[in-house]
């Protein structure tokens, strides 16, 4: 870890400082109730302000000032984006040394930018250009023809298959397979005959991939996953998928062949979006929900099959009630045979 | 890609050649929209035929012969498995160059057959034996007494563990493990204790195992998938599963300890079936499904408890009407306070 | 397979022979119909019963004694107990052999035990421990200042990243990823800024972790699973989850961020829990559970929304049956239009 001065921090997350003005050498960013003084704190969910009060650290991460606290108050607008910014200055992502690990296997025809840092084991095939100041951790395979950008970085076993493209500032968590075979078949009688998947993946910048996950290669044009969109743990892409910028996914969800995700779109875990449809913009999908046709932008889906959320609540609601609705249905049939019994009396005594 | 001449494809893929009989250098296999005139396009989807008015490709595989075009027609009956085999010659599958890189570990006592491609870093542990032509990506590890036939393609970063057993033609995608324990422990009070697994894992010829997949080794027999099946990506098989022939399964399905999958089945991703069931032959299988019991065979099954699909569709629209349902049902409880009110007037009435 | 007396295997598993005493040198363990004069079996599931009539067994577990058998009874309190420790003592697990592989790459700073097993192409970054008796079979990476306790087995491709700290007798399975990063991200207007997740995981003993398994690293404080939990394969544990101790937890299941799991749980296959939740000792979740809200202890919980397991077995039974409530819900409105028209009629003739 790097050791950085209080007044670095607050210049580097764009705060103001507003307290005794003591310039310490911090130590870390801690939870406000195992801070100590030597460390900066925060408070981003307001239901633990009341730790505020106790808490032992040098200075707090806030959206307001409070006078006479204990601590100094680096005061900001975002708490929590102002954490991100610390924290990347106080821990700067780990990464193998620069150059060539003399394991590494790098096929002719492979042009390395500057300051590529290649660990033990890495195997790069024919004809790849690799970025300034990419890494690759152990393990990791780079298939032929692949244009990875600069200062990604792609954790122990990883593998792209061949023709494979990365912008830059791009990380690929370990275990992740970007490139496999779309699931493509046609039938000769009861038998499957394999269709070669001839399209590659494209993959924009500032991208993350999440350990585990599966970018299947198009058919016959790209898989896409454009710049700024994030990928969770154990997510299927099938191949021809489109996923737009800035999207989040959640871990275990599965988006089918040819189907198009927009911008902005937040999809939670172990969803399932069928193929050939379309999810617009800023889209929210939520958990295990099966989506099962196009969504218009800025919609809230949930439940299997797919529907407004709103609606979905409510109908939950009927639904967990299911019981007593049954037994309500029940009365109601016993009542009307009663009204009927009471009806025929009035009847039978009216023909008196 | 190798270069092809039309009437070569059109000899591959038994169609007859219906135009002006030209040939030509194929350039590429590509969608009507985006074919040039090098290339041979398809119509497979009729949603797609307006695009035969205005497509600049070359040569077009079509079911029927239109009088004319300017492009030629390659008639056939299945376009979609023409195009297979039409890709299949143009882009012969990227492997790693015939022979053991110098990288790769090759343990005693193990027989490999000719023309094998074991490409860096690849491990072979003790006396295993590997077909002629089967190619190793990188990073690939073979564990001992394992057995693998002619041809076979495993892509980097695959795990079989021993004793596991492979036909001929079977592809397996990057990040797969054959062969790992069955989830199988006894308890002695509150402490689960391992019960090894002796078994291994078959399977037949030309299987494909998409990325990711786990194939549990059987707890004393095999764990089982034979000929001809697909598996997608980030399929789970427990120990003991079979599954029969010409089987597919969609990304993200777990099936369970000992259950049986029959031949011709379908089943859709994020399918979850229980254990020491049977599934029968060309039984369907919808996504998301959560399959409770056996299947008959040529059944098709939803939801989950899993139903008959058709119940489940009608089922489906009862439940998505659940608000409507309910303020029926209030409805019909106002009305008969409403009419009980009426029918005492009518008592009173009477007894006047 | 090391060759064992029956007498050592009677002594081993705790039990008592009943029979001739005939000692004999065991085959293998089987299953009563498979089994042959040389081998053990067992009946742990009471519909095996008829086998014990026909087994050509020379020796079966059994929990009680029967009179005249021709196989020898070894009788034992727990049958399956029995099993896995026999099957430990026939079957012991196959490791790399002692020592560290030439081709594996150790960096400086590693302390290795003695008797510890590295199998080729392991790469152990800086700084890590590594306790006697490991082994870690070939494409392992163990990420720098990690430590690793004694008789660990790690298996093909397994990914640690730097500061994840193991117990002993852990069993991790091929392509698990341990210590990636936890999916945690600011906003910057439409931008996700990623937040350095600077945690570790902490493992205790006897743990066991599936094939492709992803455990994500703490943000700030540790992810944590107990001593003697076990998980199956395709597990995603998010940052900052603890999971107890003895729970067991079945294949694709996924728990969201900072989640607590008690002890002795039992968690199906395909569950999703989500975030800032508790699962309370002993609860069991039934397969596919989506878990919204915390679980008392000892509760069995199923469906999404979840819910007390009775209670959704109840829900089901209604559910199920919804086109006959909406038929008989149709049926009731009929009935009451027909009870108003009477009482229409009552009211008229009444008014004559």
């Amino acid at each position: 870890m790097t050791r950085w001065k209080l007044s670095d921090l607050v210049r580097h997350c764009g705060g103001t400082l507003i307290g005794s003005g003591r310039d310490f050498t911090v130590n870390s960013l801690a939870a406000l109730d195992q801070a100590g003084p030597a460390d900066v704190s925060f408070l981003s969910n307001p239901k633990y302000r009341e730790s505020l009060k106790t808490t032992r650290a040098g200075a707090v991460l806030l959206t307001e000032s409070i006078p006479g606290t204990p601590f100094q108050i680096i005061r900001v607008d975002d708490p929590y984006l102002a954490l991100a910014r610390i924290l990347t200055l106080l821990h700067p992502t780990r990464l193998p040394g620069i150059g060539v690990h003399p394991t590494a296997v790098i096929k002719p025809g492979t042009r390395l930018g500057s300051n590529v840092r290649i660990d033990a084991n890495v195997v790069v095939e024919s004809n790849v250009t690799i970025g300034d100041g990419t890494a690759l951790f152990p393990g990791t395979t780079i298939g032929e023809d692949s244009i990875i950008g600069n200062d990604c970085i792609f954790y122990p076993n990883v593998t792209l298959y061949h023709s494979v493209n990365v912008g830059s500032r791009v990380i690929i968590h370990a275990g992740s397979v970007i490139g496999s075979d779309g699931f493509g078949f046609a039938r000769e009688g009861a038998k499957y005959i394999k269709i070669p998947q001839i399209g590659g993946v494209t993959i924009g910048d500032d991208v993350e991939i999440g350990a585990c996950c599966t970018i299947d290669r198009g058919s016959m044009s790209h898989t896409r996953i454009s710049s700024g969109t994030k990928l969770d743990n154990m997510i299927m892409l099938a191949h021809n998928v489109a996923v737009g910028e800035d999207t989040a996914i959640a871990a275990q969800t599965g988006i089918s062949g040819s189907t198009k995700i927009g911008n902005r779109v937040i999809i939670a875990g172990q969803v399932g979006v069928v193929g050939h449809i379309k999810i617009g913009d800023e889209a929210i999908i939520t958990a295990k929900c099966g989506v099962t046709k196009s969504v218009p932008e800025k919609t809230m889906l949930s439940g299997f099959p797919s529907m407004i959320h709103k609606k979905w609540l409510r109908v939950q609601g009927v639904l967990g009630n299911a019981l007593k609705m049954k037994s309500e249905l029940n009365a109601l049939k016993t009542k009307i045979v009663e009204l009927e019994s009471k009806i025929t009396q009035l009847e039978d005594k009216k023909d008196d």
